[in-house]
């Protein structure tokens, strides 16, 4: 059984960092200089001037909808929002205090069951697909917040923008149209990042030849975990623990020399200020102003002053997470929905991938280094000690 | 934005092949030789004299348990069969015509929400979490097939090994020491088998700090796909196909003529005869002989002959699933569960890989090679064409 020893020097690269996975033509990332682009367009264009509809159709489908498109995607988005009566029935029986991504896990499981398309596999069925589960997440998002609060849920408004009728969902009443928009550009700056571990899970899974609802799936299930979501969420109990601004120095000087991680910065990517931070940033400071409630955005810029001053040169800036967390407060969302938030804006990334990888395919099969004994003796049992 | 263009010369593996993903001391794979180890211990005599109980201690814990271990941790398994109620409320009341890996998938997840030990993150915590599941998938089999098929659901009888009991419970009767015997010995040998689809799957999960539910999940959505599950299936379909021996050599070469595959050979990794199927096929010729019905195993058998005669030297031969359906079938387990029981085999090669990977873990990140355009205009809605 020599064989089976391993031979050779290694190369191995641990979590297949640097590894290529995949060709893409979906996003871009330049984290030397901060840029990203979704199809080859900028981000702060699509903050800009896009809509999370129509990104998430640039997204899909590789380019910008003509108007008839947008018209088109739009209106198949809000026809598939609503949940199935079973999905609706069992969320809302859902025991209220789990992990939110459990319920989100349950809820996609299910509703698997009820689609119409569940059999197809053209083209155009895998679309309705996918658009059904982008367009339903926020749905079972919402319902289930209803729910756990001894609330009514409030079906989907088809006259309201996929951001603003998440809102409605989950407060009952409708947004203002600046709330709107800014929830709107938050899940544009969301839609999409490359092949981190979610998006490679939802492509792993999907390169048996499984199916959309099976894939994402696996993408909510790996987002789940403290190493990929939930940073934001972690931001604000900083805030919170911080208390003011002028404890921010102390605090964060500590944690450096305690070598304890400051959440929300720092990226794998990025060695340079996160373009999507930037963005969030400005949206974080114009509702403090509007709010009048500066507590949180002043200890962050504290925060990030200090963690710049010291980390800068070492490529450490403000991620993502740092300032999303600030938006979605004052935004109303609670905090342990800023994961499921997070799934449901890159729902679209997770799809696009999926859908370009299998497009053409080659199943996920990479091989483990074997580091085990070359044989052990079954030992029967009476004599094993 | 001329620095998002990918530089220099490609080096991509598509599908990762040959790619080392991580270290594993788990399972080893001699594909040359046809030779399979668990924890250095050659399948072969595991087959003869293991059980699946121990089986699966060996490779949770990596090494054979003393009669002590083995005795408590058969009895946690026992005792870990019983579905929550709600579980089961959900799993009866689900509709009767959907993928049978789709209600896997639901009832998994449900079970999150309801697992005592779902705060845990102790190593006792998670292994508890791990037994629980590996105790539980066969259970949520056979209660769905029980209520599909308009039968009362059989409870789990702690009497019963792991493998009698799922017989047990699909059936309603317990089944004779024979029939028990080859299903604990099919279930061994499709408890383990290194980085395929849905293991990487379970470990991009679980590489977040996710837990251990949601890995699992990714790795039945992930054998859900044709191209990974369902083998076997198709393996009976075709001997239905051909129908008697003496059709089998013009089917093959037909389809070898039209280039249409042969279920059930040919393997990523063996180029010479499966040590699974070697065994299984023992089994598959007992099983028949005792139920006097060789319609199957002499249509296999003839394929087999052909399929070596012309493909042999390519080192194609028969796989684990080319007379696993066979066996399955003389034990009463309807087609459409062959997967299923695939994954509550697999159950305990996915959770020891998450363990072993997560123990020493860094989160899964590969890249993808970047072919889109380097720069694309925003052109506003209204001129575009």
């Amino acid at each position: 059984m020599g064989v089976l020893k391993e031979k050779g020097p290694i190369e191995y690269s641990k979590g297949l960092e640097g590894v290529i996975a995949a060709l893409s033509s979906i996003s871009a990332i330049d984290g030397k200089n901060g840029k990203l682009i979704y199809r080859g367009i900028p981000i702060e264009m699509l903050a800009k001037y896009s809509t999370y509809e129509e990104t998430a159709y640039l997204l899909l489908y590789g380019e910008l909808p003509t108007k008839e498109a947008l018209e088109k995607f739009s209106a198949q988005m809000r026809e598939l929002r609503v949940i199935p009566k079973k999905v609706e029935e069992c969320i809302v029986e859902l025991p209220p205090n789990p992990h939110p991504m459990d319920i989100l896990k349950v809820a996609l499981a299910h509703s698997a069951l009820y689609d119409p398309d569940r059999q197809k596999c053209c083209r155009e069925g895998v679309m309705r697909k996918v658009i059904r589960i982008i367009a339903q997440l926020p749905t079972m998002i919402a319902y289930y917040h209803r729910a756990r609060t001894g609330q009514e849920v409030i079906p989907p408004d088809p006259e309201l923008s996929h951001a603003a009728n998440f809102l409605y969902m989950l407060h009952g009443k409708k947004p203002d149209e600046e709330e709107a928009r800014i929830f709107d550009i938050a899940l544009i700056l969301h839609a999409e990042h490359g092949l981190n571990a979610s998006t490679f899970a939802a492509m792993v899974t999907a390169s048996t030849l499984s199916d959309i609802n099976s894939a994402l799936l696996s993408a909510i299930g790996a987002l789940k975990g403290p190493l990929h979501g939930g940073a934001n969420e972690r931001v604000l109990k900083m805030l919170d623990e911080i208390g003011s601004p002028d404890k921010a120095e102390e605090y964060v000087l500590n944690a450096l020399k305690e070598k304890r991680r400051i959440m929300g910065f720092g990226h794998r990517v990025y060695k340079t200020y996160d373009p999507r931070a930037k963005i969030l940033k400005e949206y974080a400071e114009y509702l403090s102003d509007k709010y009048n409630d500066r507590k949180y955005i002043e200890i962050g810029e504290r925060i990030e002053n200090i963690m710049i001053r010291e980390l800068g040169k070492k490529g450490i800036f403000p991620n993502v997470d740092f300032y999303s967390g600030i938006v979605y407060q004052f935004l109303g969302i609670p905090r342990d929905l800023f994961t499921p938030v997070f799934a449901m804006a890159r729902s679209v990334g997770w799809a696009a991938h999926v859908c370009e990888y299998t497009a053409n395919n080659r199943i996920f099969r990479p091989r483990a280094y074997y580091i085990g004994p070359d044989y052990v003796e079954y030992v029967q049992l009476e004599k094993r000690r």
